[in-house]
């Protein structure tokens, strides 16, 4: 039986989760769920898996919390520390999926003990990549990607010889303007950027993808977590998203994991690890499929790529800044405040006006995250004006 | 230093594999190299590397070898027990690549010394797939195999969890008449069935890929490597052979192994497993090759497919009888004695003919063999009158 906490379990990739560990209630026992604000799918989850403890960030929610479990012999808690908590209770893994910032502190927290923690949200690798990774080797925790992409090269990377990988190739389908022009973006509405082809995924992640801000971050994130330099980690357009990523070996063999586009398969990944566990889904059907077509990716249409790289090239705080403008900027974009073009000159401009020295402690990266959305805030009242 | 034996070493695959050795000469050292008649070319290798040894099989070549390696300070040896006692010497690794039934004896020597066997011919799987596995389990040997389509699942299973492999997915190319029918192949010649669309390889088993008996075998050697049901291994076609092969996990995770259409990035991989070493080809260029397709096979324009999977089904003699019919056939079909669709049919008709009970040894199979290319070479006459 492995046991496992779920840090945000009502969110889609919570939700995913508790799908898969419940389908095999023999190998997975929960120990602890947190929320934020969804009483109602938290205690029902808790009560279904036999959770030990349910924990809801935001305190004012934690009376109906209690009144929900009443009886069921599940815990209650409420508050910041209470998911920091939650987080350190002794479990085999640790499914780190709280959106946003909240999640570090909590994923810092699994780190700190030392426990198998799945990266589900991707501010603990860009935003505060260094200090989470320094804390993942002084604990000896072990860090699993959820991220399709990233779990995908860590199902083909030879950990014990980095030195024999020759590249990284991360794949992107390119979004839904990957053949548009950039007369074309100019004009295009948060409807238009949120339908995604591929994936079915929340508004600020499609926007991300129609800028291809997500690949960039993806960058980031997979030179984080894989030991290879910077300049081996190539990025493709493969529009139908089957191959999930590749690893290219010295001996010209190019590993690659394909998968439908379904979160549910690297999270299954991630839970079952080394070992592997059923999906519900479909296996892959490539005669159905019929083709995979790869072509480069376009800098001059997806500035975005060209800010994320310089940002993971320059170091420091400057991913932390990326994230959090880009944070900022298509929030706007989204309320209609800004264009699509925008969002990346916005994230540029932050980048170029804040130079903050490296942060060495979550407390520095939070401080950083606050400043730099002040002032991709600004950027954007200036575009509004 | 890994110490390496090369049986075959003026063939395509011996002459790929010294040079793989020669590029990295602080990794390997020769042992011996044994060669059919080559004299010249085994000699010069023998020089180069400083083999211990160089055996050549047929003993009337033997006083050239001797007078082309005098003062060289490399020992000579001649006939198919030298050959014999060449693959039993001490050493780390031993490539077969002995083509056709002569390679056995030598393969089931450096097996029985429980060497790491890399495979690159194919009858030690197929006609003597149950005697060589049988004796590989006694021996602890371990085999590795070169054939590209069986390195790329190799690469991608996890023998420690076979029952996590939902399915083997062997890519096809489909070979030169995959968009053919079969009133077209009735007619066409030699030329036609060996000019391979994507590998450059010798006629016979380009034909074999013409009638898609090359799959068919493979399916069978597939079998024999990989501890998965017969009817798990499925077979697509994929026309630019980019994707050697693929393994579906229950997690829905598909893992591939993709490379260019050269020989020497699966002999490297055997070479340096289960570390890795440089071949000299260029990088996998995806965006270059543009797209990969994939589409279901025709076992009615390909009834060798079918040929092949009854005689894996039924297992015993009959993946030998078929393998030493094919001889016989596709002989025959360069010899421009039968037309293409012959082939299939005389190899189909020699299974029906002969069913003689399963060879538990080495000899009961070469006896086996022997007798089917009789059987199939009547068919020849037959056909022929």
């Amino acid at each position: 039986m492995k046991r496992v906490t779920i840090l945000g379990a009502t969110g889609s990739v919570g939700t995913s989760t508790l799908d898969l560990i419940e389908r095999a209630p023999d190998a997975f026992k929960v120990v602890a769920l947190t929320a934020n604000r969804d009483v109602a799918g938290l205690a029902a989850a808790a009560k279904r898996t036999g959770a030990e403890l349910a924990v809801v960030a935001d305190e004012d929610c934690l009376p109906a919390l209690r009144e929900a479990l009443a009886g069921s012999g599940v815990a209650a808690a409420g508050g910041d520390q209470a998911v920091a908590d939650a987080a350190r209770m002794e479990a085999d893994v640790v499914m780190g999926a709280i959106v946003g910032c909240a999640g570090l502190a909590p994923v810092m927290a699994a780190v700190e003990q030392g426990r198998t923690v799945i990266l589900a949200n991707k501010e603990p690798l860009v935003s505060a990549g260094e200090v989470v990774l320094d804390a993942a080797r002084a604990h000896g925790a072990t860090l699993l990607p959820a991220d399709s992409e990233h779990n995908a090269i860590f199902q083909c990377f030879d950990f014990d010889r980095p030195e024999r990988i020759r590249r990284i190739i991360l794949t992107a389908s390119g979004g839904p303007f990957r053949d548009r022009d950039l007369d074309y973006m100019r004009s295009v509405t948060p409807d238009q950027a949120v339908a995604h082809p591929n994936w079915s995924m929340g508004a600020k992640i499609s926007v991300d993808s129609a800028t291809m801000m997500n690949k960039g971050l993806e960058l980031i994130e997979a030179a984080r977590l894989f030991p290879v330099p910077h300049d081996r980690i190539e990025i493709i357009l493969h529009r139908q998203s089957v191959i999930h990523s590749l690893v290219d070996y010295v001996d010209g063999s190019v590993l690659a994991q394909l998968g439908p586009p379904d979160m549910r398969t690297p999270i299954a990944y991630c839970l079952g690890w080394p070992d592997r566990i059923d999906t519900p889904m479909e296996p892959l059907d490539l005669v159905s499929i019929g083709r995979l077509d790869f072509a480069p990716p376009d800098p001059a249409r997806f500035p975005a790529l060209i800010l994320c790289r310089n940002a993971l090239d320059a170091g420091g705080a400057k991913p932390a800044i990326l994230n959090a403008a880009n944070e900022v900027a298509v929030a706007a974009f989204l309320a209609r405040r800004i264009g699509f073009l925008e969002i990346a000159a916005i994230v540029g401009d932050t980048l170029d006006r804040y130079d903050p020295p490296a942060p060495a402690t979550l407390d520095a990266v939070l401080a950083v995250d606050a400043e730099a959305r002040r002032i991709a805030d600004e950027r954007v009242k200036d575009c509004v004006a």
